[in-house]
């Protein structure tokens, strides 16, 4: 099996869990789910409930908030969903400074996907909706968007959904 | 005449309205401008005047809020502005559930485009600009994108439009 | 030299920057940097920062907020960065009127691109985030999917970047 980094990426319910676990399950029969999500609350445990149930029972699912490195997926089919959250996570956890942050995912990103598997990392744009108010989410908006664009840059295919359709760019 | 469903969907003022009814004159000297638009105040009331000001005379106009499939528009070329403007009156008039209302929208929505007409509908991208500080924003934002994905997997072609640019993305 | 007109836009953090310089840097040893921004707090101070250190010091860099044409570029190549800080400066300046600004805005822009040079303006996507809770914010997403719809359609080649990939979409 050789390495394969995918970035599935586009806007809030434009169809990117379901193209990422559509492309997974082209690659494997028993695909690995990442989950960055840290479940806070019932609205949010809500959308994890949809999102299981969409997905079978061959899945198999990985909890990871931070560190997804500590897992060696070496021959799995991975989707990793989502990155917005891993980034999220790392943010807060590190004072929410940018710099420092950016820092920690790249390194993380590059040791997590050292072994030979495939990566479907599932990512957001959230930078097309004018500049926020308040300058935390302005931060939170470049870490999204140079993390991106890191990824993109290390993957071999990078898709975009728009209204569920997926437009490969890379 | 067949029957054919195209989504023009896209950023606000990118040039979405234009594009369909220049889609629309390709196909019919006559067409039919349906307006979702619920007039509320004076500042929407400015931009219908705009946008009926550009459309010519030979354009038939109707008005509906909720209930598109009362009209019948067979052998009929529509420009149906905008489905969210329709999302928005169908979520509030059915206590904003999302549920609900996705189910109502699916089902009129397959009544309207069940008769032999060339349907072109406008939508918009709203899920590109990071998730919303309110939890009523981020159920219009499910209800628009799974909507969005619905009448994308239906539609013969659809336009995403950037800076007035029309890319055919099916 | 002939004259050619380049429009980079795109979401915060897409790489329109990165990109616009490389572009120019294929056209010219000693491009020149338009830079529209109005410095008013310590936050964009830093940004503005972070954009000049990646540029090396063969680039001359011009200050101008609002009367772009008072600058004849003759046989340069330019990258202007960008719209969105340009319209913000005609805006407010013009009493938040959208239609003066708009007018004044294509005019500015028609007499500085009169001159033979290549022209590379950076401008935002801001409209795919949903509708802005403020009268004034919703303008300004006018004024500026507008203006950019404007330059489009004058450009000779549009690019739209996403996670640092650009999209030649003109």
């Amino acid at each position: 099996m050789n390495k394969k980094i995918i970035l599935v990426t586009g806007g809030q319910r434009s169809g990117k869990s379901e193209l990422s676990e559509k492309l997974a399950l082209e690659n494997s029969d028993t695909p690995v789910y990442v989950a960055t999500a840290h479940v806070a609350d019932d609205e949010f445990r809500e959308r994890v409930r949809i999102h299981q149930n969409r997905r079978g029972c061959n899945w198999t699912t990985i909890e990871e908030e931070i560190e997804l490195s500590r897992h060696n997926l070496s021959g799995k089919t991975a989707v990793i969903d989502c990155v917005t959250m891993w980034v999220t996570n790392v943010f807060f956890k590190n004072g929410e400074d940018v710099k420092v942050s950016l820092d920690i995912l790249k390194k993380e990103f590059d040791r997590f996907t050292s072994n030979k598997a495939v990566y479907i990392f599932v990512s957001n744009e959230i930078g097309s909706g004018g500049v926020a108010p308040n300058a935390l989410t302005r931060k939170f908006t470049d870490l999204q968007g140079w993390f991106n664009q890191y990824i993109a840059s290390r993957a071999d295919e990078v898709y975009l959904t728009v209204s569920g359709i997926p437009l490969k760019i890379k």
